[in-house]
């Protein structure tokens, strides 16, 4: 029996899940907001209960105090020590972390030095966990990261067409993200169809404001979309996805822009959906326009466009798929964007019940009787994947 | 009865080929090397004749003017009136051109203005256009564009997913290249198959030092793996095909380089099958030391993934494919190449005879009896679909 704490913190933003182990009973779900500003918003669900409250955090440290006294005074546990293990979602793990790993202080540093993979979140990540160490010294800590799932992936896959050197030199490769997720999901799919994981080609979409395609052969990522950052790829909410790097030379003269970070910063906050509908980064409120407004309508085509050309190219790549699954916000819950990405995926033989489809946020089969390529639906659930890979690491009693 | 010149210009080598029309028999293929050094090199074969020389050819004047002179002294025209036309082969024709057009002024102008999509190429190309109407008045000069017959591609496939205004302020999009050649190709692919070309999907591979794939649905492009400049899509010689923009800002901080047009350079000169191998650009190289050379096996293997999955991604956009076609130097020739891509494609029905897979350099149906998908090799020929064009605009006698 343990009390186990699953972590994803940002630069403004600390969302926690508690769970109860190894009954994998959520136990409250909660997010600080505004860290750092002069009201930040603390809410915590728990059973049926809502707890709300507005006032100031100043950095990391006064968060994760917040959180645990929180804990505490909501009676989520008697005591702090019930608390024997603490999960970090990490953003880059790089080609050191092929699965989630203890953290002591050689591991901690080495998340702090892969914050080249990732300036925005390792080094946040690496002070939050160095809190959370000190702030409770009884729990291990566990980082568990976004590429680790990937680094199955061969070398032809992960390589880019750049001179070898900088590979070996500076790590220039595809790390991909969303692993944790996929991980999860791809071995549900498997539960689900009741057929072993190690038989099966499955292409993994997961759609949300970031947006991945994987291919899982036989259980293990061998492609996905992401790069050696998460700009790449598909289509995004606000990300550009893949596009041709001239391109980036030529926007920077024709906006007089010398500085390429701000570039790549428009392409990840001024691009995707929203930048070609100039109207939402959401697939929702493009859709609810998109009889009257062509640049929505183009931008949700692009979209399912890009999705689906990842899709017959990972089909390629595996020489055959058996498997498609949807999962994340848009993949659980779109069922309109899902049947636009597989009105060109018939060709495989996946074929979807349009009632069916009609499906939110739960898991099932879409496919026809007839369909040779099995669709389904699989929530995500990265915390509890997160807190089970806790789970397996707490010393024994 | 005419004769026809073909011309494709380059800052440092003037290529031609002349060929009498209807007839289009190819009377002559010359080649200008070393243009501005102290010795340019000229060869020209005609019929079962090599010429060659070596002298002084100091600017793209004396190179027109010298063509002229040995078009006239080998006898392969009694007057230099018999040519009546003059194709020019342009990198770039932007939105403005969907098709070859008579040059006139305006023409000219445009041509040049187009020269931000292609600083390399079209300043060049209309520098030597501008000396061929000088110095033959007489004839119709005709501007046959590489990206002409991609102005079929809807906007859903042009369109990157960036800031639509960049679209529309600075024609920001996909223009791909190689389309005199995909265009001949496909049509030749038709014919030989004795198929209507307007009810076939086909992939056509133009596979040489530069590479593409182009999705050819009823005969129009609909979509095509180089980009906004022939740097994207697949793996070539030596460029990079596509790769995480947000790469181009690591790698300048990393290598100290603080100007991106460096970059591009680097991408597009030391990248590719040269960047991966440290060896060669030129897919026998690597070819002939694979099996001791693990670098020179990597970079052929991830060729020929990134041009397999290209072929995926476009059977996706169709849904579906009938016919697949290889041409280019290496597509026409590489019978391993070809192999090592098929691989990938069992999947589609496109299986192949590996017996005639050892055809170099001619039309050839590879595909066994029970192929459900064709693969072709055909030959490209761009000059003869120049002349083509430029005999259709010549004046009515």
């Amino acid at each position: 029996m343990a009390k186990v704490l699953a972590v994803n913190a940002g630069s403004s933003t600390l969302k926690w899940k508690l769970f109860d182990m190894p009954s994998e009973r959520q136990l409250a779900d909660g997010l600080i907001d505004r860290l750092g500003q002069a009201e930040s918003t603390v809410k915590i669900k728990y059973g049926s209960h809502v707890y709300r409250s507005g006032h100031s955090i100043r950095n990391f440290h006064e968060a994760v105090a917040d959180v645990m006294t929180q804990i505490k005074a909501l009676g989520l546990v008697e005591h702090l020590h019930e608390i024997t293990g603490v999960g970090h979602r990490v953003v880059a793990g790089g080609e050191r972390f092929n699965q989630s790993v203890v953290i002591d202080d050689e591991v901690l540093r080495s998340i702090r030095d892969l914050g080249d993979y990732a300036p925005l979140h390792n080094p946040v990540e690496a002070e939050y966990i160095a809190v959370f160490r000190r702030l409770m010294p009884w729990a291990t800590q566990v980082a568990v990261f976004d590429t680790a799932f990937h680094q199955t992936m061969p070398a032809e896959n992960y390589l880019y067409s750049i001179p070898y050197a900088y590979y070996q030199r500076f790590g220039a490769r595809k790390y991909g993200a969303h692993g944790t997720s996929v991980r999860y999901v791809s071995a549900r799919a498997a539960e689900f169809l009741n057929r072993p994981l190690a038989q099966l080609k499955m292409i993994v979409m997961h759609l949300g404001s970031g947006s991945s395609v994987t291919a899982v052969e036989h259980g293990r990522s061998v492609d996905t979309s992401m790069g050696f950052t998460p700009l790449a790829g598909v289509t995004m909410g606000t990300r550009s996805g893949d596009i041709d790097p001239s391109l980036v030379a030529y926007l920077m003269a024709k906006l007089h822009e010398p500085d390429i970070n701000q570039m790549i910063t428009l392409l990840n906050k001024e691009s995707g959906l929203l930048g070609i509908s100039e109207l939402s980064p959401d697939q929702r409120d493009l859709e609810a326009v998109e009889d009257t407004d062509p640049q929505a309508k183009l931008a949700l085509d692009i979209y399912a466009n890009r999705v689906a050309k990842y899709v017959g190219s990972y089909t390629a790549l595996m020489n055959g798929v058996d498997v498609l699954v949807f999962t994340g916000g848009v993949g659980e819950n779109g069922g309109d964007m899902r049947a636009r990405i597989l009105r060109h995926l018939g060709y495989l033989g996946a074929t979807v019940d349009a009632v069916k489809n009609k499906a939110r946020g739960k898991e099932i089969d879409l496919s026809t009787a007839e369909a040779t390529v099995k669709t389904l639906v699989i929530p995500t659930n990265e915390e509890l994947m997160i807190v089970r890979d806790v789970f397996e690491r707490l010393p024994k009693a």
